[in-house]
């Protein structure tokens, strides 16, 4: 019978979500490169910026559970990206391409913010009042993402989208 | 240049998740078969019934649109489906199955919350009433699924798992 505990699934975790933010990091210059619209490439690049620091605070969780900052294959965040990259490519040129890459980058604001909640929860859990810490920051900052993301569709680029296939 | 819009956007991101719905009916039984705790299997069980509903309400919008109720791969809900397969498979027989159980079925339920968002978004933009009360019905129905998974996970699970661990 295997032995393995909540502290495996804890760093399965966030060897998953390490692998995630490494591959959100490459992606997100491409979706600013692609936006139409200058708000929206202004917000995937602060997101960008607010990325490095993400994958700072989980090689900091890394020492505090003592283990070497590494990163395992995350099909979901690979089949989330490769979805976006479609979007990008299908949508380039038209009306739509903001309003698609805005839904691309939530989905992947969504599986981070499950996968935060879920570290956050067990990091509690388990005692861990500094990690739970470093881990819930990051939780606020994809929180405040999609919202602002939210926000920017209402504003602008899905009425774009829309007068456009009118 | 393309000519496509934001109708195209929302007719493909519903083959989207319909395709992804058709999909996670069939993981749920074998994720109830899998839990140890009653209470978990229970909750899988419950939100398999809700799954043929939300399938249903897809077919009504997709006649409102005129469509052909039809799928599309999504790379996305096959990846995180993927990911939960290997927790099913690496956590079998351990204390923290149900722990890595619950986090599947809320990356899944995050996936689900994010798409139905956007589509409901865009129905209003789109001044489809009926389809935009649909989508909002079983987004509602995913959001109340993901916070009783978080309700069991605090009430028994993390602490299961912990106590195992210790």
């Amino acid at each position: 019978m295997s032995t393995k505990t909540i502290d495996n699934l804890f760093h399965d975790s966030l060897k998953d979500i390490y692998y995630a933010e490494k591959k959100i990091l490459k992606a997100l210059p491409k979706m600013a490169k692609a936006a139409q619209s200058p708000k929206l490439a202004a917000a995937f690049e602060k997101h960008r910026e607010e990325t490095e620091g993400q994958i700072e605070r989980l090689e900091q969780v890394f020492e505090i559970i003592g283990k070497r900052a590494q990163g395992k294959t995350c099909t979901a965040i690979d089949g989330i990206l490769e979805e976006g990259a479609d979007i990008m490519d299908e949508y380039k040129d038209t009306s739509a391409l903001d309003a698609g890459l805005i839904a691309s980058a939530q989905a992947v604001e969504h599986y981070e913010i499950c996968r935060y909640g879920t570290l956050k929860r067990w990091a509690e859990v388990m005692g861990m009042k500094d990690a739970a810490k470093l881990l819930d920051e990051t939780l606020q900052q994809e929180s405040k993402t999609d919202e602002d993301l939210t926000t920017l569709a209402d504003a602008k680029i899905n009425d774009k989208a829309l007068k456009a296939a009118a």
